[in-house]
């Protein structure tokens, strides 16, 4: 199975002990083991090893760091959970899409987590890449930081585990962002050979339809390599047609 | 939205009031509301109302049962929450799969939480229609109680928001069973038509692999109709170049 060694959970100037040894034993329940505290309140702390509730080892392994830079210096991707939707305009992803860039990424991923009160500042939030909201009823949206991050975490592993399933099932493998590129391409030329996009007006929309249907459907190489081999063997029949007459056609 | 009113979380014989403020917390952070506890160790109690952070409303509100009967006595559906992969051969499901049943249930359901140490007994087991696993690491895989109603509770509100987004949508319509048939009847006569489908020695398992691609997609009827538009256009325009070539080609 893919492990979740890449992912580093970083907590900020976290208030409550208690907090950490929760964050602590929801990391190791869910496989993830890379712990780092920024100026934590009070830290060690018998509250800690108590809530962590046998992940104590976690903490024992946390590293403590005086600044949020130090703490994702060697981070290529960086996703901060936030209770509010800011009014900055950064990428918002769900839990659930984070762990599915999480999973794709080799490098080094970073989540951060905030303050107990006041979350993430503007300067922490700046540094990120994704900010991370969790779906919640709106009224009373505020979560428990180490409940923030046992969803966080579960996404991560329920996928992958369903990443595991999907190789054990032997060479499956999806289609790279490059090959969709050039499968559209093709897709494009064969349907106006075929007719069909001039006659719309709107060909931008039609194409931008197929992507979203083609995208959801999650192609494997050999997959796209069958939807190609449609596209050529219609364009190939329509050549040979509009031969003329007398050329042979088995040419 | 469709609400998680008919949702009842029952919390068997916990030992720590903490863990019962911080379910309450995470009901509320969800839209649960329902709490009933069978036997607690300790309840009211101030480190509940510490923990609840502002959900002590729950807390007011929970119903004390002396025993598990009384406390799903008016459920149609139980699923209990279980760490372990139990020998008894009950069904189990994900937290995902326990959202799908939940939210189109329109009966009352109840959700069981065990005590901190021993979970839920055999004759609690015994009473559940579902047992509900959460992925975890199997070295270390024994959850929180509060943390795993977390998990629960959250994947309840993404199915719920997820079902509200659907009907939302307006008159997007997934396409029928009969009209995907159809589609896949049309796809073997374009096929054909294009040289594409005799050339393979497996027609069948071609067939197949089309038909798992297309059946993922979700293809919803307007996009149904976009692709058929497509193998129409094709097969109009092999038809018509392959018409003798003094037949006046715009008939």
């Amino acid at each position: 199975m893919k492990s979740l060694l890449n992912v580093r959970i970083v907590m900020v100037n976290t208030s409550h002990p208690g907090n950490i040894g929760a964050a602590a034993r929801a990391m190791k329940n869910m496989g993830l083991s890379d712990l780092v505290l920024v100026q934590p309140k009070i830290f060690p702390s018998p509250e800690a090893v108590a809530r962590a509730s046998g992940a104590d080892d976690l903490l024992v392994s946390a590293r403590i760091c005086d600044s949020l830079e130090d703490a994702i210096a060697d981070c290529a991707l960086v996703i901060g959970a936030s209770a509010r939707r800011r009014s900055i305009p950064w990428p918002e992803v769900s839990p659930r899409e984070c762990a599915e860039l999480v999973i794709r990424n080799p490098a080094r991923v970073a989540i951060l987590l905030g303050r107990e009160h006041s979350g993430l500042n503007n300067d922490e939030l700046e540094r990120c890449h994704y900010l991370l909201h969790i779906p919640c009823n709106p009224e009373f949206s505020s979560l428990n930081v180490a409940s923030a991050l046992q969803i966080i975490a579960y996404e991560m592993r329920v996928a992958v585990e369903a990443l595991s399933a999907e190789s054990g099932k032997g060479n499956t493998k999806l289609a790279t962002g490059a090959e969709m590129e050039s499968f559209y391409g093709h897709l494009d030329v064969a349907l106006r050979e075929f007719g069909f996009l001039h006659k719309k007006k709107n060909t931008m929309s039609l194409l931008r339809r197929l992507r979203l249907i083609f995208n959801r459907a999650q192609l494997e190489g050999h997959e796209l390599h069958i939807l190609r081999g449609i596209l050529t063997a219609a364009r190939h029949e329509l050549r040979r047609a509009r031969l003329p007459d007398d050329t042979p056609k088995d040419l």
